[in-house]
């Protein structure tokens, strides 16, 4: 196997849909898609969250594992895990989903700062090794997405990013954000 | 004008996209949509919101007024005003919603108990005079909805009820409840 | 009842799902929808014939008639009325359709030139009293097509028109046309 | 190169959007998506064509080639290529398309015969050594179809078929056919 750079492992404080904590390291051998959301959030609620259902229903768990990041970086107080766990089962989200961990310092979670995430839904896949194989922001045609899964599944290695990862992003500088159809953006990014 | 029976007044806490309460007497002389939703409820977000919506922003607000209403049957923590008024910012309603009151004895709200609703969303009618004029529970389709609003626009004055109105709903009984894409129903009604 | 200007008459060569022909004419008393179609218009496919056929559907018949129209103004050779019969069937069309009459002189159907249209598809709204009382190119919200015919059920007799109707159309200078997906336009108009 | 069973060449009386005749033969190499449709099939224009479409809009055309297949089997005399021409072109369907040749004996046309299709829309995936790599009859979800193409871009050999083929079809007894939203059925298959 060739090495490559792993992906930052998910920073989180607790899961639903799962009797243990759920991690990238445990799942390496496996494809893994993860959807990283917030629950008022218009776009993740009508395309990203179904579409991350329907590949959790459709490809084989042994070997491409669908895992959700509530990833709240606005109306934290309107988004809790009490009105996550709620919003998760009127929805029939089945897949496991974890919490991303607070930062003491700014509005955006531990998990999204380190990926330096633009808003939600983005969507991250991770090849078979570990390495982040696609990060996506917005919305992600579902022909794409089953052509990068298999691409992945077949053992695709070379980190491919359709989005460039900027580590600059500033969080001090987040004041407000915006939403539309197609998803929240931080802002001033 | 023919002496019609008025329909139940809501009976709310508090009001959001509005800078006073809201009522029924108050709008008396117009035709009143009431669109009743809580904001975890799949078909709500899905389809009965931005039908809501649309009626607020078609019709000319001297004659034909929306007002939303969060009756909140289930999962009570996970839909308090905190929440309630970062999903309005988020999926950008912007007619008035009220906040259903409470009731102390069971989990249904009390305007929801008057009326004998079945589930969220259900759509009231209120004609110019007052009078409960439609009371759907579910999806109503764009076409007859247009049509039942101009026609009580015009001065029907006869009651008209869709759904028939059942108030011998016994809360004590409800214990769980079902959410599908239509909706969301108080159990064992 | 006061006196208005009638709409002017259809001129069709042939009708479908009729055992004979109709018209604005025999109609009077009841609201018409007409609705001006060419079979291969996508914006027409998609949404101008499915929300005439749930109009059918919806309202009383004894009231309200929908017809169709078959307004051929590009691409003669492929529309025929073999063409139309067969998809009648397939799109499972069952108000009546009639073929407005083709021009001698131009490519502009005989009905379509009378009125003006600026392409495919209008919907044409007509009174109890024959006025023309509605006239849309393009796509009308399910929610302002409702609340117009009901108000037209409700006898209102002003006529009404959304879209000016431009008597100055010169098909001679018509060589091509453009369809999206709202509709296909008459070139130049 | 594995030896692999090819699947049956595509026989056709002319082509659309083509400057020259396309087949099976002159694409080995590269991965075929044959959308088979009737185009007054509703299924085949709400949701296979513009799948197919977007297929040949995304994926690489050295390596993934889109063809279609206008194989009518029913109102003959509705679906002919002039109007197939108009169609194309009004719908915006830019790659190739060839006619399924008409048989001599009974409705259906020669390469649907061979391939004992049940009707339209159908997607036959072939392999790039030439052989049948997937056939699916009515809606293949986009998350599938693009997984299915991506495995096959990364050359998997082994032919796969959805949908078991059947050479028993007796064409002789097709008298009708029902169309739904799905797609146009044989009669009697």
């Amino acid at each position: 196997m060739k090495q490559v750079s792993r992906a930052p492992e998910l920073i989180t404080t607790q899961w639903f849909n799962s009797d243990s904590p759920n991690s990238l390291e445990a799942n390496l051998g496996k494809v893994v898609l993860v959807e990283v959301f917030q629950m008022l959030c218009p776009g993740c609620v009508s395309h990203g969250l179904p579409q991350a259902q329907q590949v959790h229903n459709m490809f084989p768990k042994s070997e491409v594992v669908v895992l959700g990041l509530h990833s709240v970086f606005e109306h934290h107080d309107a988004m809790t895990p009490t009105s996550l766990e709620a919003f998760l089962h009127e929805y029939r989200v089945t897949f496991p989903v974890g919490v991303d961990a607070p930062s003491k310092a700014h509005d955006l979670p531990q998990t999204m700062m380190t990926y330096g995430m633009r808003g939600t839904p983005t969507l991250l896949l991770i090849s078979r090794e570990g390495a982040l194989a696609g990060h996506h922001f917005g919305q992600v045609p579902d022909l794409r997405l089953g052509a990068e899964i298999a691409a992945l599944m077949q053992g695709e290695t070379v980190p491919r990013k359709d989005d460039q990862i900027d580590s600059n992003i500033r969080p001090d500088s987040v004041v407000d954000n915006t939403c539309t159809d197609a998803g929240c953006t931080v802002k001033d990014f």
